[in-house]
């Protein structure tokens, strides 16, 4: 990825008007850059909502720097310091309302326990506010720049899957926009792209929030990939002529078999891919590895609103009053799923044995 | 279908004002409904070329009215006369403004032969203006009424594959608005519906142009028969996970041996369903076969704007410049499809033997 037109999705910013956490906002690409600079955990609870920030590596990232300006904005504004007991109650508020926001990308869990565990160890030791602050704060850009540099792995192991030369099909956005870093699913692409390999990429535009179209296609564009953005339902016909030879897509939650939840269209994707003999790669980090969970049927799927289908940009596609199914998320067996890319390596079937090996490799 | 709600979609007229093709424009469905009274071949032309009417039956229908109206307005308005030389060169004329209307659906073709021959029995005969007029005016409504009927009968054929209870999935619109009856895939369920049998039918938006969202869902609204709409891509999720037992699907153009095109998606479900099990069944009249085609390879793919994959209501969905693919219709091999509903009956493998069969038997 050229490093000057590299995308900047979320970050920290600490001066002389407080602590923020800044993002670009997606709802408002590709039309319009702004940036937005969030004041207080509930401003971050509503960006993740609203999906302002999105992608499962950088909501992670988001609840995360949101839990530690619940703490720092505190001490840096009015210098207030929170006893034991209040530091806790306010961990547990900030918490839950940080978890609320979205239920299947895994990573918003796996950062908030990250915190949560950071904060254990000043509350039950030599506790001070000032402590407490600082372990928040360091933990949440510790998770930030981890998942910057697992990007950066990520490509480089799934680059060493893409040949000179090859088509590939992206669906949604697991793009820099997605993380803190290269991205997920799009850094092999940016990684093959800087060794000198030459790619096309057809992107799925990805209904009905569309992120192929916005923010894959923007991201793509920018670093100058080669690309032909396709409605979803073309993804078959040129899967058969379009010399597609590779499947990238990203993931929200992977279960210990294997199982994927990602984007809704996934599973499609998936079942199309195999059809075609054509291999299909998840990248996430593993972050993303929910081993909890021992197959994909437990995933909870969030349910959107119906407008999210029925309207666009206040345009309305639909009869009023149709009823609308709008899944956010589907989950891909892991039997269409040839390897699943992480900062540690490459996992292949069965994914029941090499996901745990790579998930306690690295800790 | 309900008579009182059934949908009009393309007719003729011929009063005071003189000879009019009438359509429901369709491009302003859902939000309105808006009557064009076109007065000449030029203007209908134009309401195909922009989708105003489509669908491959409606599209046969409204150029065959298009080319009688084409001599009966000289008739009606000035009173003029033309010698046959005169006759032969409009006729070439507007077929030939007709014909390069849109490329795939055979129905155009074939409407436009009939109209033809039709012509062509005066011509070589004892001509005289007054006759052609007649022979011209005749054979459209012929073509129109035919056509009307081929959808009752594709019905009734369809409706025995549909049991109480089914849930189904339908792609594109092939309904009433589709046809100058009561349409071809939607017929079946219409008549089922009538004959007490409960459905649920999963109706794909159908990206780019989203007749699914804007025509299938509102004939169906209108009704009463229930319904979910989607976006193209949670066609596999709820194939797997919604109870789809078949999927109802129409043609624009169907080879000798049984590949189908059809809108832009097919494919894809046809794909999905045969992943899942679930049968898919093409319906379609005997104007959509295209026998001197040996397989669907043949069939030219009419390639539209970007701007219907970019744009949604004059929004932009995508940055501005991105190079996108629109075919707007796709290939589905005929191994892919159970059976071909059509009005002297149902064509099941292998469609090679079972389609010249079911071509001739009413010819």
């Amino acid at each position: 990825m050229d490093a000057e037109r590299q995308v900047r999705t979320v970050w920290w910013e600490e001066g002389q008007e407080g602590a923020r956490v800044c993002l670009l906002d997606q709802t408002r690409l590709p039309g319009e850059i702004v940036i937005l600079k969030l004041q207080s955990e509930e401003e971050v609870a509503e960006a993740i909502r609203h999906l302002r920030v999105r992608g499962a590596p950088a909501i992670g990232v988001t609840a995360a720097l949101g839990l530690a300006l619940a703490f720092v904005r505190l001490q840096a504004g009015d210098g207030l310091t929170l006893s034991r007991d209040e530091a806790r109650a306010r961990l547990a508020t900030a918490q839950a309302l940080l978890r609320a926001t979205r239920p299947t990308a895994v990573n918003l869990f796996w950062a908030l326990e990250r915190m949560q565990a950071a904060a254990r160890k000043v509350l039950e030791e030599d506790y001070s506010f000032s402590r407490l602050v600082t372990a928040l704060r360091e933990e949440a850009l510790a998770i930030a720049a981890e998942d910057a540099a697992a990007c950066l792995q990520m490509g480089q192991f799934g680059a060493e899957l893409i040949a000179d030369g090859d088509v590939l099909l992206t669906h949604c956005n697991a793009g820099a926009l997605a993380t803190s870093g290269l991205g997920s699913a799009l850094a092999p692409l940016y990684v093959a792209n800087q060794q000198g390999k030459r790619l096309h990429v057809f992107v799925d535009e990805t209904r009905p929030v569309l992120q192929g179209a916005r923010l894959t296609a923007w991201e793509l564009q920018r670093q100058g990939i080669p690309l032909t953005l396709i409605t979803d339902n073309m993804a078959g016909h040129f899967m058969r002529h379009g010399g597609i030879k590779a499947v990238f897509v990203g993931a929200d939650r992977i279960a210990a078999n294997g199982d994927v939840a990602n984007k809704i269209g996934t599973y499609s994707v998936a079942v199309l891919a195999q059809a075609h003999q054509i291999p299909v790669y998840v990248v996430a980090p593993c972050s993303t590895l929910d081993l909890s969970l021992p197959t994909g049927e437990a995933i909870p799927i969030e349910q959107r609103r119906s407008e999210e289908v029925t309207h666009i940009g206040g345009v309305a596609l639909a009869p009023q009053g149709v009823p609308v199914a709008n899944p956010a998320f589907d989950v891909t067996p892991h039997e269409y799923i040839t390897a699943i890319v992480t900062e540690r390596g490459v996992a292949r079937p069965p994914f029941v044995k090499s996901l745990p090996a790579l998930k306690s490799s690295g800790s």
